[in-house]
């Protein structure tokens, strides 16, 4: 459908949804090898529109810019060369990966005779909401159809000539593949409207995944009328116990902190045990400040560390998402796990220690859904984790917790065989 | 606090979540021996407290009696001495289930030279929102309490007193353990507004499970800002195939139907594919009638069934829980699953073959929280799937989907151990 003729944005979103809920039925039945052909078929088809996509984005790019969008927001609108080969290399990946979808656990032998398991199964409709990478169409669109939901995509208005343009590429793989073309749908208009529309319709969709902004996913998670899978924020910490190897709580909160400023599981703040605080924090001050991090720590942290200025209460509440780390020297093991408990977005957190019980104490009673010992919250990551691909990352406890794969997009139902078995 | 000293809902509400969620660290923590002891305590409790028990039931019965409660109701409300003889029963039973928090799965190497598992989890606060049965609140903190999880329980008004005696008991066996006071939480007033209070606080409750009639779990659901555990209807189908055993298909229609009329998991609607329809029928519906069942068939069945009434559109949608039974006579396997497709609740259907293939479409296709193929409907129950207990059956796909046990009220986070790794 074309944007100019969506006049009645409900009816579309109505008649939109109505054919997800129909696609989804046929998706669930849906073979592993029609599935990865129809993956595959979608990744050729990309590849033989590299000029359209060019073409395409480039409308894009222009229209941003006359719109006076910030750099940042142009780069991630901006579709490469790579990026155009790293969404045909993530689709060809996910079509190797195992199909979820079928697979029974469990089935064991009851006193009563019969035999109870479990199987796993799609969600059914997903909506996704993001905001202005264009390639998130083409991964969200392929974990989707893997995990055999029907989806709902709903990008930037910043980059709809590019989604359309991927859009067009999943339905000839669809097509080649013999799926229904409403297994994927990319709502083919800008308008606002369609996300209240697509949020209030629980009937049509079973799941709501936003990818973006804080703002967003707030706004989502306050409207939608179905499960969200959403995290917020990743605020992580790194604990350096006074029983660490001091090399690897070195290398650690380095490459924590400074492997990538931006993303979600970068470290934000460091606290560290009193026994080592003298030994550890001004080497590590003076190897973070030459990578160019701004340091704000706690009173003591100030006494060693000179060139730290005082942080703030809201210093430990906040996701700097930049080269900025907050530190704080704590008596030990007890007051960092109450520092993380009141402090952590449940996001990702690390303990380095040589210490048995501590790391033992540390994994237990860490409330996150990821924790560490001796490694790089940098780490938390649905391929670093073996998931093969991740369409976000849960720090929610119901549903999905981590980051989430295929596995996350699907439910299990109980199955039952019997031999005549009635109940006594 | 007793009922008559609280005065602000709102704020004895806040006071009873946040200090839900002080108890729900110290649950998370809490060792399996410590939360069995607590367990045992509490059953021995109850033992102690027969007399207290009765008096305050006798309470309830009279002031439900003066109110003009109906003689179903006053039966659910009546605690007798069986029905505490149950609540011990099932107390003993939890505690020697195994514990399912810490429970550590999938630890495997990946190449990076880090371990990637999952741990389980609790939850942290469970509401559960219950109608008249006393017996609940015993059954409802136990299962919250082994699977660590702090509860705040809100049972109906006219059980108040049956309520805060059965709540002194576990008091008693969670102080016999040492375990925090607040880790179960029996909500000390009937004013309304505290299930509204409790509905708005996500901060300090994580799920909430419903039980009771389909009125309240619709309210509930519309009204919590949290995720709820749940299931409406139970309109379960027996599809009698016309590869079935007819032996089989007779005991399994008659167990579904009439072992009880007012469970979630009775037979609702019985289809027969129409090759077997005149063999099976008549033979059947005089083995209905005979236990008192009225029937409502389609323009076949009531040519096949003389005292078979026609059934309307609304029959195929209704979960009677009463001595009614539905049929439909279908052309075979894809019909009987279209039809289940529109019309079931999603709960329990159950095919009837001999058929290899059309007992294993049955499964994949059918999309229900359980499918069986020759077995009673009547086993969709956590006892007899062997989950040792069950808070309530989840028509829902997200979390826990069927009878939902110990593992449906926890989550799993991952754990990452490393010798020192960083993120290249």
């Amino acid at each position: 459908m074309q944007q100019s003729t969506i006049t009645d944005i409900q009816d579309y979103m109505d008649q939109t949804g109505a054919a997800a809920r129909t696609a989804a039925r046929a998706l669930a039945r849906a073979s592993a090898a029609q599935k990865n052909q129809a993956l595959l078929a979608m990744a050729g088809a990309l590849d033989q529109a590299r000029v359209q996509l060019a073409a395409a984005n480039r409308a894009d790019l222009e229209a941003g810019e006359a719109k006076g969008l910030d750099a940042a927001l142009l780069d991630r609108l901006e579709l490469t060369p790579a990026r155009i080969d790293a969404m045909i290399e993530g689709l060809t990946q996910i079509a190797a990966l195992p199909d979820p979808i079928g697979a029974i656990t469990d089935l064991n032998y009851r006193p009563s005779g019969i035999q109870v398991g479990r199987m796993r199964v799609p969600l059914g409709v997903v909506g996704i909401i993001y905001e202005s990478r264009p390639n998130v169409t083409a991964d969200a669109a392929a974990l989707c159809l893997k995990s055999g939901n029907a989806s709902l995509l709903r990008g930037g208005s910043e980059a709809f000539h590019s989604n359309q343009a991927i859009a067009e590429c999943i339905r000839l793989g669809l097509e080649q593949a013999g799926l229904p073309l409403e297994a994927v749908q990319v709502i083919a208009t800008t308008d606002r409207a369609a996300v209240g529309a697509m949020l209030s319709c629980p009937e049509y969709v079973d799941v709501i995944i936003p990818r973006g902004g804080k703002g967003l996913i707030e706004r989502i998670s306050r409207e939608a009328r179905m499960p969200v899978i959403k995290h917020l924020d990743g605020i992580c910490h790194v604990y350096i116990d006074d029983q660490a190897d001091l090399d690897k709580a070195f290398a650690i909160a380095m490459n924590a902190k400074t492997q990538r400023f931006g993303t979600c599981n970068t470290l934000e703040t460091l606290l560290v045990a009193e026994g080592v605080a003298a030994n550890v924090l001004p080497r590590l001050a003076t190897a973070l400040t030459e990578k160019g991090v701004e340091l704000r720590g706690c009173a003591e942290t100030c006494r060693l560390v000179p060139k730290a200025t005082p942080a703030t209460e809201d210093d430990w509440d906040t996701e700097y998402l930049a080269p900025i780390l907050s530190i704080r020297v704590v008596s030990g093991l007890d007051a960092a796990i109450d520092h993380i408990e009141r402090h952590s977005s449940r996001h990702t957190d690390s303990i380095v220690t040589e210490d048995y019980s501590r790391a033992r104490r540390f994994l237990r009673e860490v409330d996150s859904s990821s924790v560490m010992v001796n490694a790089s919250t940098r780490f938390a990551d649905g391929f670093e984790y073996g998931l093969g691909a991740e369409i976000g990352i849960s720090t929610d406890k119901f549903h999905a917790r981590g980051p989430v794969g295929l596995e996350g997009l699907t439910s299990q139902k109980f199955i039952v065989l019997g031999d005549g078995q009635v109940r006594g």
